[in-house]
């Protein structure tokens, strides 16, 4: 009984839904800050970036987890649809920038937010999913129904 | 003397341009199918993706190779570019569908279309440029100036 009463708290304390424009002051960018180096951004380039992204509609959406209490945004991820030839003109969501708080781990905020991107690729006509991880982090995404593919390869530019 | 006269013709006879409409009657198609699973696609399906890429102009790119002596499109790849938040509000470049004729290998078609993909990426703002491959063609594409980064990982739909 306890553990019904815990959970339904918990899943009403967090919600998946999409990046708000007010997210910015709930610390969605230092959230960011803990996968990758993300320089503070101005209120003007966020807005701008914001618009942007909005302007695809379903075929870029961020998700965010706010925290009822604590009014902070404790995990993320995006999905982007990619359109294709192949597959008769199939599409093929990516999914990047995953990261939740280091205050939230162990709350299955990942799997949550991951499997929220994965449904919104599937509802959108993808054939699949994909997203590049360390292998660290295989297990997890194995939990969330993925397998191993293949290998990333990067460029980095100067 | 021979060998610069060959460069030259090489040069000439395999220039990358981007997709046109009219590729499809050249081969387009068939080359894709030498990647990937992709079923005959009608005019109008491809006339309403290629229209589709090409509103995102510089941010959705597929380059191809026709060969100017049979008319035959024999190499290609794509790079699409995802905004993020990340890195400052940065952008990455996605290759994928890189394809080159069984009939063409050997004359480093492939390296071609990959360094005209990252060469997109870099003038358009990237900060790096990444892709997916299987574990055999690591060599080929730390020949075009990648390192091996991660893991992809993936999750098909029925």
């Amino acid at each position: 009984m306890q553990n019904e009463v815990s959970t339904k708290q918990g899943e009403e304390r967090f919600q998946v839904r999409r990046l708000e424009i007010s997210d910015k002051s709930k610390g969605f960018i230092e959230l960011l800050q803990q996968l990758s180096i993300c320089d503070s951004v101005s209120d003007e380039e966020f807005r701008a970036r914001f618009q942007e992204l909005k302007s695809h509609g379903d075929d870029h959406v961020i998700c965010v987890i706010e925290d009822e209490q604590s009014g902070k945004i404790i995990a993320t991820g995006s999905v982007f649809v990619e359109k294709k030839f192949l597959r008769n003109c199939g599409k093929v969501g990516h999914i990047e920038d995953v990261v939740v708080d280091s205050s939230a781990r162990g709350l299955k905020l990942g799997q949550k937010i991951v499997s929220s991107l994965t449904d919104h690729a599937r509802s959108v006509g993808c054939y699949k999913v994909i997203l590049d991880c360390s292998i660290e982090n295989k297990g997890f995404y194995e939990k969330c129904g993925f397998q191993h593919k293949s290998i990333q390869m990067a460029r980095y530019f100067d």
